[in-house]
């Protein structure tokens, strides 16, 4: 199913003034005829893809890609990661899912337990929320004061400059889903008792600050992309779109690279197994 | 025995024009009257005021504080750490000797392993080497071409800045030694077999090396001296004088920090035990 239009349309551009209205979080259309059932198997294609490209990438260790996502609650953020990377070998990927920071983390700077989980070469790792909520939940939720939080947007511009300098690739991403739509997965999950476990009184003081978190999150995507680093705002209303999307956008990361099979100094034909 | 004249001398001005000829190695003007013998007494206050300020920092837990060493080979890293800091209680200190890089440390960008080190609230941290290595070290070796270390001057300002703002106090220190010392303290490792382990004979490639240390020395001084990271310059020919002063520097530096026992919800008074 071939894509219609570029997937570039999602990637913020540094350079120019960034409003989050300007991108729909109900958009199709890179893939506009048909739904989930009719792209599966371009999905599926995608994955194999990723596969082969993780394999790749492990067997020559010399890149690192770090992927950061962040969105509201229920925006997808564990439902992503569990349908794009499903076949990819989790030897060499690693889902780092960060909580809130415990007692000798925050006896450190925000980023020192960020950094501790940084791809090495050859890995792919997948941040499950990020340093950005050492912004976006100290602002809106008043944590700290601006003096706080304000040094940190400097800080993660030059932080991420720093990794991909010394050769890490990164790949922001932004769930992008609506205030309604997250009305509708909250009761689904209060419909369905094997899913109460995701839900938690808290999300609905999140959800009262709609408003407020969508400011913050617009002022630190425009503050954030970077040419080194850019912000993805995926359409995440429609879960098989916003998988289709952010695989895609893995694979042609992954292809950017440029990678080869190391080579052997020695000649397979020339080798004799006893 | 009073200080004569500031220590602020060998503080690096960020905003000047920085040339390592305008500090003598064998200075001793703070203490001009006599030597090892009759300064002893003050050394010893300085490290007994060391050992309580260190104390109020842990119990206060609230500032951090990161003490980066350079210097040339025999230059008195380890001397200096094992004079200055003799009385503070270990608890509350840890050194770091920064070796070569692990192969794993080498697959990851060059300030993973620094930013796992750097101290916790109430804690102090001495670096014996540090990533200030991986563009002395790598540069005047030819380890990696300039594209790879000169970002990093960069990224090592930030860095700095970083955990600056987040809380950390850094006092950097250059022992500044002359090369005819040198020479003297590399003979008498040579002369002691009990001193044979300290000897490497790739430190005479280094030595032979000494004018583009220099260069590089004074051109990273210069660079990455500011105001929240400051070099200072210390005269390292006589042990003595360069252990009074780094004692000091440390003093003052933790008597800045305007730290406070923290205060209890209750009465001692009030309690009876049993």
């Amino acid at each position: 199913m071939p894509v219609q239009g570029s997937i570039d349309k999602y990637r913020v551009d540094s350079k120019e003034k960034f409003k989050l209205s300007d991108y729909e979080t109900n958009d199709k259309s890179l893939f506009q005829h048909g739904g989930k059932e009719e792209h599966d198997p371009y999905l599926n294609q995608l994955r194999d893809e990723l596969k082969q490209l993780q394999n790749q990438l492990y067997a020559e260790s010399k890149h690192r890609v770090l992927v950061v996502i962040q969105a509201m609650d229920t925006g997808g953020k564990d439902g992503t990661v569990k349908s794009v990377f499903s076949k990819v070998d989790p030897q060499g990927i690693h889902i780092e899912p960060f909580k809130k920071p415990s007692e000798e983390e925050l006896a450190h700077d925000f980023l020192w337990r960020i950094h501790e989980k940084v791809p090495r070469n050859g890995q792919i790792v997948v941040f499950n929320r990020s340093h950005y909520e050492d912004i976006i939940a100290v602002r809106v939720k008043n944590i700290y004061p601006k003096e706080v939080w304000k040094p940190r947007y400097r800080h993660i511009v030059e932080f991420e400059r720093m990794l991909a300098e010394e050769g890490t690739t990164i790949v922001k991403l932004f769930l992008h889903i609506s205030k309604d739509e997250q009305k509708e997965r909250l009761q689904a999950r209060l419909d369905n008792p094997a899913k109460h476990w995701k839900f938690n009184p808290d999300d609905l003081k999140d959800r009262a600050r709609w408003d407020d978190f969508m400011e913050v999150y617009e002022d630190l995507i425009e503050k954030t992309s970077t040419e080194y680093a850019p912000w993805h705002i995926i359409p995440a209303d429609r879960k098989w779109y916003r998988n289709l999307v952010v695989a895609r956008i893995m694979v042609d990361t992954l292809k950017g690279l440029d990678m080869k099979f190391p080579t052997s100094d020695w000649i397979a034909e020339d080798i004799t197994i006893d």
